[in-house]
């Protein structure tokens, strides 16, 4: 890009949004262009921090008359690397990021309707926190929600440990506001749970990870708040005893049932080491209880409801043969204490060193096989490797990640991750699985997302992409 | 189309599907080019019955080769003239019917994946049946569903009693098999709860009316079978009454309210005028209760713990001013009755003689406002016009439905057709809403689509017709 031809083109974004919010300094532009976990890095001629749709659809008309690629951001806290710029020479004539953060105005709230309108650059939790306030509950939640956005939610259709009852991102969404790859603005902001009058375009924004347009406002679904909430611990011999459990607690509980997750003995080994401090609510060591299982009911009616079910359920699971020992918590506090536990392993690994993490789904009956046989395989491959398996088994969901032998050195052992990827997402493969669950493809699983997709879905992915964005300015080398 | 060119095609076909499989005789179509309510007839050089997905590709890939146009069909039900051809001149060199009721197989049910695979001939009961054989709930549930099929139930994206709690059939799928205009398969049978892995293209082909593609087969949710369902009549005394009482319901009874549909007096009146022999459980005069509200819950726990929900809801509503009367139903079958009473609404229309029907929804907040203006509007416009209100209020979803003014004729009524349709959907337009929210558009309201769509929702639906089916060979006007 020519000096004349970029001042020409920055000109254009200091008119739309402000001087200010322009930036081109190395220091200014650098927060947005690496991951937080510093995975990638790419540059930018700009970073541009648009106020309003209308602000977005400026500066998307002027990428687009300059042909220079837009990379959406939001709070930057993705895992696949879709919000920051790719390395490399760049497709297009130059790239900006555009950062939604000051998006961030919560349009409208309905209590009656069960909706909330938000802007894109809306924080999670600051949309949970209001929901809350009009004694509605949103129920999207996951560990990066004090600073991920909706908007970024949405671009990656994020699940968390909620999925089980109220369904991924997408499930929770009614509409969209979008700024078109060629700096339209479509106003999908609907807020009806019927509209049959044509294509879904709402869900193929979802997930796109802004390779389509830039989502910048959406219509979120509200529930009635649960008047309590109260957590179990299960013991379990393995993932076939906890798939036997989540039936019986499906039976009992149905859509009471908000929470399910397994966590291995491995787990716990680790999160007891690095953090001794938290409860454990088991006096026998850890190692005899190689599953754990967190269930978490969500009642209308109240705290002693929720304990009756518990009751009847675990007295159910105990008499099947399924459970060898429960706690269900007595108060809030130890219901937290349980869910401490599970959000810690995340934790607990970065303490242990690097392992080599697979985000992936297979359907939850075949969670059990997917396991034993993917654990040999590895094994098979790698002696002694140690599997850090857990996740949100009532989607079929598991973080499967593994960790080197004892002894060696967990730098050395990310060597063989191209290996190990390949064992893992094969054996996700022939069991009918995701290799990406919840966080997306971004730059990440691009290429490996190409070795399993047929060619006939590509296709059609491709002439999508083709027919929205036929200048391929949408946050290029993501996703396809 | 030339008669060599025709007998070539024709061969083709014979040969994909066998020849008693190809209808060419007028006597053979004819029930597959005319809607069940005869409203809408086209023609077809022949009516395809292919047996497999096989067999479809290979009827769409000798379409191509002869630019045939393709229009799927179903159980032939819908209400809107999707699966019958146009009349008039053809687009294409000509048009067949592509029937998919020989595809009527169950593949699999995997209860511990709580899902079902089925083929799109599959009639929604049967799908009904085998899930409850297997201790399952397959929860879509409609008018027509002892002959529509599941494929075209996900064509339409079909709404129903049970959308409330269940969602439409969009949210009941988790993936599909489709062939597409170019006659491949593409494979899209994913059982998985959590699946990030490029563009949506399921929900893309899902309510797409067989613009985009033929759905062959699919993967469908199922539930855990309820222990008990219980349902109750409340009378309220204006739809507004009515939306406080979903508020208040759905705080006691959060994801177990499985239903709340709106019946007005007009409604009961003519349905007890026309089917006498129907119980109805107030004993005061229909017009005491400006409206019932029909509710269900659905309870994993039983009959009894249902019937003490309702008691507290009903108790808070009473004191709150909300309700004036209640029953709730002490049997199955008085359960069944209260349900009779709103099913019975559409045939006692038809027994009293045509009204100018529609399908609409509206934010729930706004459905009190929408029927008070939209009534002032039709009677300002046609004084004495009698509306037929009811549906699915927990949706915002009512089929509001114009008779005419005693003693006018209601064949004559129908020249206002246009005229009432304009002023009941531009209200629906001014209260956010949609003008069909759960039939579809089909021939019957395409253009009224396009006069409350925005160009660019509907640039971008047209670019993806293009890119997903470049020929225009797909189901031709319809939707678009």
């Amino acid at each position: 890009m020519t000096a004349p031809h970029l001042d020409s083109f920055l000109d254009l974004c200091r008119a739309a949004v402000g001087p200010q919010h322009v930036l081109t300094e190395a220091a200014d532009k650098a927060p947005y262009l690496t991951d937080w976990r510093q995975r990638y890095t790419g540059d930018a001629v700009a970073v541009l921090r648009p106020g309003s749709t209308e602000e977005v659809a400026a500066l998307v008309h002027a990428c687009h008359a300059h042909k220079l690629a837009v990379v959406p951001q939001g709070g930057n806290t993705g895992l696949c690397g879709g919000a920051t710029p790719e390395a490399g020479p760049a497709a297009a004539a130059g790239v900006v990021v555009l950062s939604l953060q000051r998006m961030n105005r919560v349009r409208h709230v309905d209590p009656l309707n069960n909706t909330i309108t938000v802007e894109a650059g809306v924080i999670l939790q600051q949309l949970q926190d209001v929901a809350r306030e009009h004694g509605r509950l949103f129920p999207l939640s996951l560990a990066a929600e004090g600073s991920c956005t909706i908007g970024g939610n949405l671009s990656t259709n994020a699940g968390g440990t909620a999925v089980l009852r109220y369904g991924n991102t997408r499930e929770l969404c009614l509409g969209l506001e979008v700024v078109t790859a060629r700096g339209e603005v479509w106003d999908g902001l609907r807020g009806l749970r019927k509209d049959n009058t044509g294509y879904d375009l709402r869900d193929l924004f979802i997930g796109a990870e802004g390779t389509l347009g830039i989502i910048t406002a959406a219509v979120m679904k509200l529930y009635p708040l649960p008047r309590a909430r109260v957590t179990a611990l299960a013991a379990v011999q393995s993932p076939r005893a906890a798939l036997a459990l989540l039936a019986i607690a499906q039976s009992h509980a149905s859509a009471m049932l908000t929470g399910f997750e397994l966590m291995s003995a491995m787990c716990m080994d680790l999160v007891r080491k690095h953090y001794p401090q938290l409860r454990y609510p088991f006096t026998a060591a850890t190692d005899a209880h190689p599953q754990l299982v967190l269930l978490e009911l969500s009642d209308s009616e109240g705290e002693a409801h929720a304990r009756a079910i518990f009751e009847t359920m675990m007295e159910a699971a105990f008499e099947a043969g399924v459970v060898t020992d429960a706690v269900v918590a007595e108060s809030v506090q130890q219901s937290r204490d349980f869910w401490n536990l599970r959000e810690h392993i995340p934790m607990a690994q970065v303490e242990e060193g690097k392992n080599i993490k697979h985000d992936i789904a297979v359907p939850v009956s075949r969670v059990a096989d997917f396991i034993e046989t993917t654990d040999a395989l590895v094994q098979d491959a790698f002696p002694g490797a140690r599997m850090v398996t857990f996740g949100h088994l009532g989607d079929g969901n598991l973080h499967y990640n593994v960790s080197p032998p004892v002894g060696v050195d967990h730098e050395q052992f990310l060597i063989h991750q191209d290996a190990i990827n390949l064992i893992v997402h094969n054996s996700v493969q022939s069991h009918n699985g995701s290799i990406s669950a919840e966080h997306g493809l971004g730059q990440l699983k691009r290429e490996e997302n190409r070795r399993y997709k047929s060619e006939v879905e590509l296709g059609m992915m491709r002439a999508i992409k083709q027919a929205l964005d036929p200048q391929g300015l949408m946050n290029p080398g993501k996703v396809l």
